[in-house]
């Protein structure tokens, strides 16, 4: 683990309970969708909480605002924060929902896409590295510039409670139909979406799986060793999903609360891509899919029984290229069916 | 006009409520949605009601199963239907809720995932011509066959009444949310959404209008010519739009009740495709897509004060590879934008 100060203290089922009445009005109620055909896929009742639709395009705007607004009131006048995107541009649009200053750096490699809703949202940009330690310290030598705080992607007790407010809202709507989820699935970046679930999920019989590429199994190694263990991230589409480590807060509670983790490869992500946008008729982007991908690689591997799975899909901001390039690589897919 | 029978009675405003209340439970209650982006284009708040989110992938599900509910209530055992896709989906999936035969007749050109749609809701499906006059004559022979009654796609008053309750919940929901509707737009094919929307508008003051494509523009031509008056229907990527004459009974209800017409070129149906796709994160067929073209050009024309415009996003069933091509084709939309 790279962070040489303290990540915070790791945040409890009560944290995300707050955070989700703080965020009530503030972030868009997003809708459970289904389709009759991903159900058939995965043999099972798979609700998607179609966060692609919340504001800034990923559920990372619960995370950032809660976050942000909580240094608001504090009385700090701006934030810095680091992330691949979606976490910057949504720190970028609390910022400016807060009056604060927003500085955010993103890879030299970021999606054009996020660069341009992180700068629409006002947020000064810094284009730095290719990796979170390279963009760490830029963040930390801006922060100690400006005496701005750092708001963390993962490791912030605060982004953590937002973002499992989230899940919060997914396990309550199943249960208010009367369809309470067995199992709900989310993708790994950092670990702070699923560690966030799992705090929601608390006290509830519901396994809670983490869903990474292969090759960027940063969680699933530290799982084992015990301890966060970083990878060299391998090459994905899911560009959201690359943090070479896992967080030291959102392991904390990942070690005993997380039921396990999913190994998909892009051509995983790609068809649950199309399913998504053929049959269901969403835009998520890769790293969003890749929780449907888990979800589906998980019933296939089940007993067949009607099971209701949950699935987080994260985020929604893809370039127009990829989506063309997504939407027509055909490839039957009879492992993941059978 | 070349209907032969008499169409049926004129629907009233009670007619959608009635359905309105039937159909409640029985198709999906789709989100209202909204996108900064959209809203600053328009220079108005665009709430649009997602119906490519319906079950069949589009809202024509609402007056399929209406209408087939009421002949299933009625005792009849199977029902007929032509239309170039989502109709004949709808009355598909419909029939095989009440257990009824299906017999739906497309045109030879249709949209393959249209095709396949009908068939795995267990339809027999015809591929007769590529005109609604050669279909319909299919159909009436079928009909005449089988003893089964047509449900037609838009002269049909349970169609245009199922129809309408999406424009029903769009108002009612606005103005639930403190944003009522000053306007309120649909694209046009045979007339019966449209017809369904001033329905449920009536009373209220609410401008509604049809958008049709160029060259499709029967409905104008009619309002025109004070009767319906068929068009050679020129080509467009907006397959469902291209019926050649509106229906008598939603011409009935419009040639009094209608605002206007706005014609729209592919190439604006092209853009706000991509606008649907890459901002508000969800998948619109052209034809569904039309209604926030017409809705960009109808306030680019305006006044530029803070209106409140309601868009029904009738479908999202599209290819793989319309999607593809669409999504990448850029435009600069300098005029729809000034």
């Amino acid at each position: 683990m790279s962070h040489t100060d303290p990540p915070g203290p790791v945040p409890a089922q009560v944290d995300v309970a707050v955070a989700a009445r703080w965020l009530d009005g503030q972030v868009v109620r997003t809708p459970l969708l289904r389709s009759p055909a991903i159900d058939r896929l995965a043999g099972a009742r798979v609700l998607l909480k179609a966060e692609n639709l919340q504001a800034g395009g990923s559920y990372k705007m619960r995370g950032g605002l809660y976050a942000v607004g909580r240094l608001a009131t504090a009385g700090h006048a701006g934030v810095v924060a680091q992330s691949t995107g979606n976490h910057a541009v949504a720190v970028a649009l609390a910022a400016r929902r807060h009056e604060m200053a927003a500085t955010v750096v993103l890879p030299v490699d970021a999606a054009p896409t996020k660069v341009a809703r992180a700068r629409a949202a006002g947020a000064r940009v810094v284009l730095a590295g290719s990796t979170v330690e390279e963009r760490l310290a830029v963040a930390r030598r801006i922060s100690d510039e400006t005496g701005h705080p750092i708001v963390d992607a993962y490791d912030h007790p605060d982004v953590i409670a937002g973002q499992g407010s989230a899940s919060l809202e997914l396990i309550e709507e199943a249960e208010r139909a009367g369809t309470p989820l067995d199992a709900l699935v989310l993708p790994v970046g950092g670990g702070g979406g699923v560690a966030g679930a799992c705090l929601a999920a608390a006290g509830r019989p519901i396994e809670v799986y983490g869903v990474e590429p292969v090759g960027c199994d940063s969680l699933a190694r530290s799982l084992a060793a015990g301890r966060p263990t970083p990878v060299q991230p391998a090459p994905t589409i899911a560009d959201g999903l690359r943090p070479s480590c896992v967080g030291e807060l959102p392991f904390a509670i990942l070690r005993t609360r997380l039921r396990g983790v999913v190994r998909v490869d892009d051509e995983e992500i790609a068809e649950a891509f199309r399913l998504l946008l053929l049959e269901l008729k969403v835009l998520a982007e890769p790293s969003g899919a890749a929780g449907l991908a888990g979800a589906l690689r998980l019933t296939a591997a089940g007993d067949g029984g009607q099971r209701t799975v949950g699935v987080v899909l994260t985020g929604g901001n893809v370039e127009a290229d990829l989506v063309a390039r997504l939407a027509t690589s055909a490839r039957p897919r009879a492992e993941a069916a059978a």
